[in-house]
């Protein structure tokens, strides 16, 4: 085999663990196999600007990486190849001219780093234009259907846990309603989780629109026990039975929700039903920054040599994922496009409310 | 020197440490000098309700609180004895009611921890009623002008810094400007910190008015350096020159100001000015709650015991600081009623601007 | 059904998750079943003492239990019943007077969180004395062959990676050599994870006897490319080829160790090939200690209601376990009494491999 | 003036926020001042080793420095050019040829930050050949005579503080009595500081050797009150009484004790009176790496820009300190040989003794 020359992006909102898929790609990739790897900056935009924007990828380069949260690449999720947006307001299709930039550059293919978006832009890369894509899946939110769990959710998780820690001691000390929001706009496992580790009395989730009078009916229960504060967790996606989030969400991973209104939103109607003070805390980018804790240091690095032994496997179109323990693949083309959601069977409600709970529905 | 009994109890919002000072009171009150230690629930309020709610601080009682963040005691800065409002609106004295409260308690005296407002309540029983009290200053702000530091404030120093930390890595993935609003309504000690301790760009304090030019020149002249990022940290009181906060800031200590307000207000007036997004975080209670770090743990512990000590040499009236790293004492009737704002000669203010931070003024 | 009276005890070494578990069985077991929960203290020892030593588990007692790490119950890996050493030197059988002081205190079952060793003496009261029993699984280590995960591992990753890191900056600083010698005895799981989580350049497991000029050859080429320093992560139980550890490591699960060994001889086996310095760390206890992850949170919190849900069905004789991401139980009988250790099949083995780790064989 | 050209060294062990300074000094000194800044490596040898290693520093190469642990330009404590050791045993006098290469290399001075030794050493070179230097003191022990505080001082007690927090719930689940070995050979600040901030029951410092017996004392009486564990910080210099360490203390600086080796005396004094276990944990080198606390982070900063104006008001010859809060600066002539110690009067003595801590004498 004579040189390969690979490039790698990484797309979509950043997660703690880019880095480290970028410098086990590197590691084995550049460091053993001599291959040339280019990375391609914020995303498909570095081949598509002028000039160009693409820096080499070296083990030197890549050292630190795994701890570092971020990516030494940038990414952004402006700018689809299939559907450009012009700043004058055209759309056009730039996908050909992406295609002729990775031929112009000599790459032999492309693993891209992103959620399910960047995932079907590649897919339709090589279904249109023959490009060669490995995809290595990406979302914090932890909600793509066909992997376990992707790196970056459980680092979340961590922000989100001790957030709730820190919360849970001023709220004893001063009688409150603390409610914490946390990242998930479609799906509510980092709700669900963090409300399980960090040992909230209620859960509010995208998948069950929650009536709030079982959450008022927590709180004073909770009051007529002596215990006179209530921690909640908020999934930015949920909503209150009946009600919607800004101009409705439709379950399409395309809702924009507005940071911070899910909580608003229930804040109001709690402080319209109980006497004592509401506070809100909105977590936002903080559980995207920072390190990567240690499981996703070692699910990155894991899936970024899964890419590498399928580009020499030759295996192009397939996406790295985790299932029951083992990385393995999956055919691009087949990977579901609807967000894996928290389902009504999933055991971890069943955990939830049986430690007493209240998931609003 | 028959049993004394010592009433205790903390007031006003809560900080890092305050468990730490009631379990060196107690280590050193009850456990060594054998007295009886009555800690008092909810700041005045514990004497005031009927039954009253009352606890006995014994050793036992303390284990572990020196990590605890909260208050076992609880908290609330509503209700001055001296102007307590009535649910039905009624506004009354019932300060010679509690000075009866403390001697039907049998209490020889009143341990109070708590900030200014709190402070000038003791001072006012011993005036008005020869309440015998003790002072123990606590502000988070760190601005109470009788003392170098209070514990709690680098607590939150942590909190603040860490999550700049955090931000810091997804800005610089996302080509971002990104707001860090962190306590402080009057006095800006915590931004200017966690500022220079976290490597911001900029910084917006209540001592400065900004003119938000300069902030956009910074941002500009980064972005020419191929730096597509800035890092921002905005006080709560923070205001544009000209400009002011809700229904205006007077400089007073009873400024209400909503939470938010000053980095939405900031992140607006960029928005207007430059191209990139521009994203606020604001972190609110997470400031105040979570264990204190090692710093506070021994300057609380320290206040404590200085507190026993001027019981036991009965110089009552006094308030417990720290100046100059000695932990001493200052009569309340001479402590400033104005907080202790950062200076224009605030040395630290040099030092940030000599590594590059930018003030807005 | 009439109230259910059920005993729990915490054997073997303490691991961070064991006071999870415990209110996890009371929040739902007590707080939702109303079963009178009676905790054991020390083990089986609370049963045996006279006094006995036993302790009314309410949902009250239990709050803040989540975050906490050690046991409110008390653990000890001394005095099996069946061969309980005196301190004159008799071991007798006292696993009948154990019997029927569970029946006197009137405990319809028993649950039984512990290591292998604790499961089987739980397994031997149920077929020798007829006592019911429900064992949920314990080891740091995640040695046991039954369950994918048991909680308290990732707590031990976690610190044993921050360790790692902090080494890093000072070993790269000063061009040292650092072991960190991490618990595991008969399985490297624990160094396994790290050394992958923290970067580390060589990792020696129990299970790979390593050849030393191995090590020397990674510590040597490093240095060619500028690398003067090398991070080895050390298992408690790791030995060179053809040597041993002490008196001898024959496999078995009573293999005593004595903590440091491991890295003292790789330190002295490196001093004598090559000139740098070589500085070994020993975090023992650190591991065990402080409160567990949210992963390990969730995971405890899970098989606490796991254990209830047996009880209620009347599955006597299982243990809790981890198959697959699902929590599912399996009879102790069948429960494997070898060491779950790391197999030369091990798919992060190949991992650590393609990222340049040098295992030492 | 002409574009000043200065040399910047790190010398002695290692300290988070030494980089700190570094990028304090390049952002003021090359940033503003454009200064030509050259970082000398490890220490006095980039200047005399063949080639000289010398590095550009610009602020580029300061990015992230602020947060990061060691020192970019590495760091040594062997190799005084006053008495060079070489391989062969002769040791010569390398002053003249430090300062030649000095001045060949065009320095206008040289910034020097370490220990008293290496301070030393730096006033040396002035008085002796007239090269112009600032010095910047560092010491991770607290324990030069002219400063209040120096930076890694409050991160080396967070570190050690988290180890004790860790250990404490082990402790208490075991009923153990845990050592925690702690940095400090002549002083014993970090013993001390971690001791209160962490609830140490006892505290060995190497200013007061310690009767064993009170120790023994402490435990058994905590005993008498249900507490059947004990918490004990010793300071690496810590005595019994009559004792010695190794090869004798001297109390001098060159002081030089085996880690671990106080702790273990320590141990094997109390095994031999009490009856219950005792597990000792030895920090070592975890205490010196990572990144710097908030604290230090500020402290080095502000040492950094001092330097960088004595520079420019060309006052060679003096080091920067930090006396009641403000920076300044002393001349290094005046700078005292001797460590500063915990001296018997020291006000947090007191503050240990109040709060029940045994400090063995």
């Amino acid at each position: 085999m004579s040189t390969l020359r690979i490039g790698i992006l990484t797309g979509g909102g950043d997660a703690p663990g880019l880095n480290a898929v970028l410098r086990a790609v590197t590691k084995l990739g550049a460091g053993r196999h001599h291959w040339q790897l280019v990375g391609v900056e914020d995303s498909f935009n570095g081949l598509l600007d002028d000039p160009r924007r693409l820096v080499d990828l070296t083990p030197q380069a890549c050292r630190g990486l795994l701890v570092r949260g971020g990516t030494i690449l940038g990414t952004t999720n402006r700018g689809d190849p299939f559907a450009w947006a012009w700043p004058d307001g055209r759309v056009t299709d730039r996908s050909a001219e992406l295609a002729a930039a990775i031929t112009e550059e000599g790459l032999d293919g492309l693993i891209v780093v992103g959620g399910d978006g960047t995932q079907r832009i590649a897919a339709r890369l090589m279904a249109t234009h023959g490009v060669p894509v490995i995809g290595v899946p990406k979302t914090i939110d932890n909600d793509l259907a066909d992997t376990d769990f992707t790196f970056g959710f459980w680092s979340a998780v961590e922000v989100a846990t001790e957030a709730l820690d820190r919360l849970h001691s001023t709220a004893e000390a001063h009688d409150r309603v603390m409610l914490l929001e946390v990242m998930g706009r479609d799906a509510g496992w980092i709700a669900l989780y963090t409300g399980v580790a960090g040992g909230a009395d209620c859960i509010a989730l995208p998948e069950i629109p929650y009536d709030v009078e079982r959450f008022v009916h927590k709180i004073k229960e909770r009051a007529r026990r002596g215990r006179h504060f209530t921690m909640i967790v908020v999934a930015e996606g949920a909503v209150p039975r009946g009600g919607s989030l800004g101009a409705g969400v439709d379950g399409s991973q395309t809702t924009k929700v507005k940071a911070g209104s899910a909580a608003q939103t229930l804040a109001e109607l709690l402080e319209a039903r109980i006497s004592g003070e509401v506070r809100t805390t909105v977590l936002g980018h903080l559980q995207r920054g920072g390190g990567p804790v240690p499981y996703d240091r070692v699910l990155a690095t894991r899936f970024g040599v899964k890419a590498v032994e399928l580009v020499r496997e030759g295996r192009w179109g397939e996406m790295v994922c985790l299932r029951d323990n083992n990385v393995t693949s999956v055919p691009l083309v087949e990977v579901s496009q609807a967000p894996r959601r928290v389902s009504p069977d999933e055991p971890l409600l069943a955990t939830a409310r049986a430690v007493g709970i209240e998931l609003g529905g």
